[in-house]
C-alpha cells in the first residue's frame, strides 16, 4: 500500500539493529485518517469472509484493530500481556518471546470473549518473527474459532516470520512489506 | 447517556468492593458500535472547541480514544505506564496510584507527541479517584498545551475524584455517572 510505505519513509525512524520506530503515526501517536485507510483496505481484501470479531494484542495494536473492527461493524478483542498466569485463570494463554524487546511474556484472552462460532481477523501493527501472531492464532483455535486471516500494517519480510505462518495455510495481508533495512537506515520495500 | 447506563446494568459485573467489570463491551472486548455512539456524544458536547488531539492512557482507554479521535478527525496519543523512567528520557512523566489495582506507576508521553499549540481532549474508560486523569492533565500542561476537557465513559461519582478536578476548573463529560454500588452489587446512577 503506497500510502503507508510513503509515510514510513517520511516519518519512520530506523533505530539500532532493524527496529523501525513509527511512534509518530502508527504507535503511541495514531494518525486516525491513515489508520482508517488501512482499515478500508483490509475490509476490501477480506470482503465476503463473514468476519465476526477482530483480535489484537495490547497495547500498540489496539487503536488499529478498533478502527478496523468499527469499519467491519464487529467487536474488537485485545489479548493482554502478563508476566505470569494464575493456574486457575479462566483464560486462554500462550507464551511469546518479543523480537523487538528480547523478553518473554504470556498472551492471554478471557475465555468468554471468543466463541467457537467466531470468524476472527487478527490485526497488528508489526509482524517480525511471528511469535505474537502464532500466539494469537493458537488462542483463536483453542477457542474452536476460525482464523479468517491476519491484517498486518508493517511486515519485516526479511525475518521470514510471515512466510513461515503462510506456509501453514494462513492468509496474511501486510500493507507494507519491508525487504531490507541497510546499515545506514535505508528501508527497501518488497 | 441512557444507552451506556442500560448496557452497564445488563452486561457489567460488580466484583468485590466497588470494582465494576465491563470487559465484555468496553475493556478487553470493545463493542465498536456502542463506542462509536460514545464518540458521537463527546463530539457533540465538545463541538466548536477546536480539538486538535485526543489523549488517553494504555491499555483500556486506547480503543475508545481511537474511535473518538477518528470521529473528530484528529490524531490520538496514548500515555504509557512504566515502572520506572530513565532520567535521560525525552518524555513527560507523572506518578500515579491506581485505585482499582492499588499499585503505583509512572505515566509517560514522548515529548514530540504533544505540542504547545494543541487543544487536547482527554478520553478514558473509567474515572475513580482521578489519579490517572490528574496525571494526563499535568502532562498536557507541561507541554504548554490546553486541556479542552475530559470525556469519561464511566465515572464513579461517589469517590469524588471527578468533582475535585471539576473544582479546579476542568470540564469533565462523563456519559455514565455512578451514584452508588450496594453491597449486593446493585448499581445506582446519578
Amino acid at each position: 500500500m503506497e500510502l503507508l510505505e510513503k509515510r514510513i519513509l517520511e516519518d519512520g525512524k530506523v533505530l539500532s539493529g532493524d527496529v523501525i520506530k513509527v511512534d509518530s503515526f502508527l504507535n503511541q501517536s495514531i494518525d486516525t485518517k491513515l489508520t482508517d485507510e488501512l482499515a478500508s483496505e483490509w475490509a476490501r481484501l477480506f470482503e465476503g469472509e463473514g468476519i465476526t470479531k477482530v483480535l489484537t494484542i495490547e497495547a500498540s495494536g489496539i487503536a488499529i484493530a478498533a478502527i478496523t473492527a468499527l469499519k467491519l461493524g464487529v467487536p474488537m478483542v485485545y489479548a493482554k500481556k502478563r508476566k505470569s498466569v494464575p493456574s486457575s485463570d479462566n483464560t486462554y494463554s500462550t507464551k511469546v518471546v518479543s523480537y523487538t524487546h528480547g523478553i518473554s511474556y504470556n498472551v492471554t484472552v478471557d475465555k468468554p470473549l471468543i466463541s467457537s462460532g467466531d470468524k476472527v481477523l487478527i490485526v497488528d501493527d508489526f509482524l517480525a518473527n511471528g511469535s505474537a501472531l502464532r500466539a494469537l492464532i493458537s488462542i483463536v483455535e483453542a477457542a474452536g474459532a476460525k482464523v479468517v486471516g491476519c491484517g498486518i500494517a508493517i511486515e519485516k519480510a526479511f525475518l521470514r516470520g510471515g512466510d513461515n505462518i503462510r506456509k501453514r495455510g494462513y492468509r496474511i495481508e501486510s500493507l507494507a512489506k519491508i525487504k531490507s533495512v541497510s546499515s545506514d537506515g535505508k528501508i527497501e520495500f518488497c
